[in-house]
């Protein structure tokens, strides 16, 4: 695969910027709210480690949602398929905090990436880790090789002081038996969670595993084999909420977005790449971030389909 | 690739066969419940026309919801994106013949797939086509290069005499405006496609457009690139009812399965594959032929995760 | 009850006749559009057979749903208690004409006057009477003492070449079972009994039993004093789709309201009243009619409650 | 109305002690799963002051949600018709408990019997009332006419270790912006009230002003006249959960039940009774308490069908 990826890179980044930048920034805590709309960022990372860059790469950014992809992947890594015992992996068909389902569904949640399901997930960490905190935060940052990666807890405070739908999840799981460990203590670890910044080029340097088979550039195991292609599936099926469907028709890449503007998507055998652009489209994903990969994909004729 | 598909088809193929074979055949309809549960057949054909096969692979089985895949690209072929002012592209989270979301969106399918979209799908090729019938089976017999495939009345007309659950279907699309045609004409047609035979063999070599940009063996375009890979993002986050997301997370590979025990499946830019076995599991999909496809991508490595 | 009944119902006529005319007509078929909406008219009889009227109270309408009231009792009369195997007697909290409930109820309609119900009840009539169209008419001429009364096939045919909707609903039920008759033979006696058409002096005295205890003014039994008050709490809970709770707290009576623009209600042990005015609210009830008979029981001081 | 009622009670309770005592006993909290599920106990109380009883009628149990009729009362006094723009007044055709219906409707209950419209009820009286729990009980207590009722904390206090049903009922509706005080504070109120105790003999008492066109016995009026008719109507129709339909159809009383095991209903115009007997049917309501009801309205001939 010798393509050119710098000069694809500045020919789409051009175009998007050039382009409408539409959408709202999400606002219901100010300290998503007072980010630049304009800021917009692209790296790639691909599995024999060149790293292509352009615009805003280096300035951190709320991962929000993205970094449920790296609980996923810990408690995974822990529980192994007895996760699936606590949710499923089939995609929703309703809004990403929907309680209808949860509650056809009896508290099992459909997939690890809507609220519910996320949350989920970290009761099951809260649970198997011995120091929470301590030690998600040493998972991510030995993920990312990022040492001085780190909670912003001004953000997850913002977020507890308006999470009433998160409450309203936290609590209908445990109703249905689905959250081991007290609502509240499991609620704030998820706002910890999410409050993780990072740039693009460590958030694409931190997905890189995804692409290559579950293994760090290093060649350490994050995952096995079996275990990074579940989890890639995962993301193709409900990484975006309910436009799931159409990024995987525009795009076609395994991915995750997050509600700061951030995306984060994998080429499995190829590259990860991790975008950020504040405005979000009606879905609640990043404007420019699903339209700068729809070009991409289509541009260099890769996606995996 | 080097892979020695013929050894690990055998290899697979034995220890399926091996193990049990637990479900139902679909038995709603006489010409379905006959068929012998204990039928296996499988055939892989790459895109440098390579064909491997093993089993009950040359005898023609009721394809069923697979033949949605060529009516839909048909459709696609000749609405291009103005398709999708009349059906979306997202999983639908319910069974395939539920009324709860059409009724909330309003008489908009989720997708193709479904029964609703799919004979949406037929009541636009009914409109675009001049003789329905006879210009559809052209298509799919110019796809499969099969001149000799058609339709089975018999299974049709039975399909018509219980399909009660369709005909609702049909005429509550048509109560939201979004049939054009006599509901009646389009529900024949729809059982019509759902009525054709092929052989694993023959289901392989038709569905290896998908795994080639579009284009037949010969060179020849069914669906340019771009279609092709939308085809199969929405096989991929659809193609298996409300099973989508567990068969995306075992198999990765984009496919659609029918009521007969077929499934279809392709690894673009590699090959296609078809697999028959009745017995269906408890989400309708043939027992064998998911246990084959994910022991089969284990085993050789390869899916688009 | 010394009630001066023709006084209230002049004094609140004028009143109502003098504020606004608002809603729609119902225009779905021909027949009920080209109604001229300044229409309305009531007619009070005591169970004494004290008749009052006003307005346009003698022109007959099309009573459409009003009538579903009528085959009830009469499937009741044949089957009693065991009619409730095929439907229950709950409100639906959904629209007249929704299919959701019935697929989480898995074919059992919530009660006999959402459409899917009243379907049931005409299958039932269709099964149970020897000749289902002429026995249902000489039953409700019987009740009536109308003995011209007949069904308006122009009405029937429309309804019937537009009734996609409820194509569906029949169809649904009979893939849950529900339907005993051919879909298009239920479905087509089920719009002739909606094609009745009554003016509200004859209306009032048909629905006297109800408030009468089961009996006719001349002393014979249509129900048995059971059955007509469990009638009545059907009315009661249900009679106006999903504005029966709004209903019975502003009216506080037992009723049920026509696409027509009819109203009956009845207070039992007192009068029945029939009203006619053909500009429906956004509920699908009658404007005037419902406005009438807040104000009317208002003004008496007599409701139920 | 010269019905020997204490003979018909005595008759009606044998009859119903003899029989089955089917269905369970609340547990979900220590305090009401250890009540003698033998328990029985009626009282009726005329509007002109009779008072007829029998069994245990004078000890007092666990009113539960029979207690939403007095803070609605109140809250309707405070607001009147305002009320209204924060809930509806029509059946829910779901659970008491179920978060689905609160989803589709954006916040806004459907009636303030389910649990969603009892919990914005408290909102209201929170904001309204200067000291909430004080004012409350004395409004309680005026209307029943019993000075020494009041809140019991260790009900209130148990509720509340595993009411996470309504914790998630309680934030899902501030999501929506429908409850204006701190979740948690509200949440304790309501579960004070629902924990509040009366016997048959009060609670009888308690409730004789909606039989009595919102007037005490002693003539002092709690509502108007079209106050109480309205809170009829909707006992009438969304007291009894989803078995409200049936209720009205088998009893026909505008009543409430509790999960203690208690019933209060009027005849308007007429009586207010009182039930209590602690085992529940399946919809959630007193089993004997239901079947008792359903004999005495046969029995007296009288109900408001």
């Amino acid at each position: 695969m010798q393509t050119n990826y710098q000069e694809i890179l500045n020919h789409i980044y051009d175009i998007v910027k050039a382009g409408d930048n539409l959408g709202y920034v999400a606002s219901y805590i100010p300290e998503l709210a007072t980010v630049d709309p304009e800021k917009f960022g692209v790296t790639l990372t691909t599995i024999d480690e060149q790293v292509y860059s352009v615009g805003d790469y280096q300035e951190r950014f709320s991962i929000q949602s993205i970094a449920k992809v790296l609980s996923l992947s810990l408690a995974y890594k822990l529980l192994g398929v007895h996760l699936w015992d606590r949710l499923g992996v089939e995609p929703s068909g309703n809004p990403f905090n929907s309680l209808v389902q949860l509650e056809y569904d009896l508290g099992i949640p459909r997939n690890p990436f809507i609220n519910a399901g996320a949350i989920v997930i970290c009761d099951v960490l809260y649970t198997e880790l011995e120091h929470p905190y301590e030690d998600l935060l040493a998972y991510i940052r030995h993920v990312s090789d990022c040492p001085n990666l780190t909670y912003n807890s001004i953000i997850a405070n913002s977020e507890k002081s308006v999470g009433y739908r998160n409450i309203a999840v936290t609590n209908f799981l445990k109703s249905f038996g689905n959250i081991e460990n007290e609502a509240e203590e499991v609620l704030e670890f998820y706002f910890h969670l999410c409050s993780i910044q990072m740039s693009c080029e460590e958030l694409s340097r931190t997905f890189l595993f995804l692409a290559n088979h579950g293994q760090k550039i290093n060649g350490e195991e994050i995952l096995n084999i079996g275990q990074a292609k579940r989890i890639n599936a995962i993301m193709q099926t409900c990484g975006f909420y309910d436009e799931a469907g159409d990024f995987a028709y525009k795009v076609g890449l395994p991915g995750k977005s997050g509600v700061g503007g951030g995306i984060a998507a994998v080429l499995p055998g190829a590259y990860s790449i991790a975008l950020w652009s504040p405005r979000l489209n009606e879905k609640g994903n990043s404007y420019r971030g699903v339209k700068f990969l729809e070009f991409f994909t289509t541009k260099t004729g890769h996606s995996i389909f």
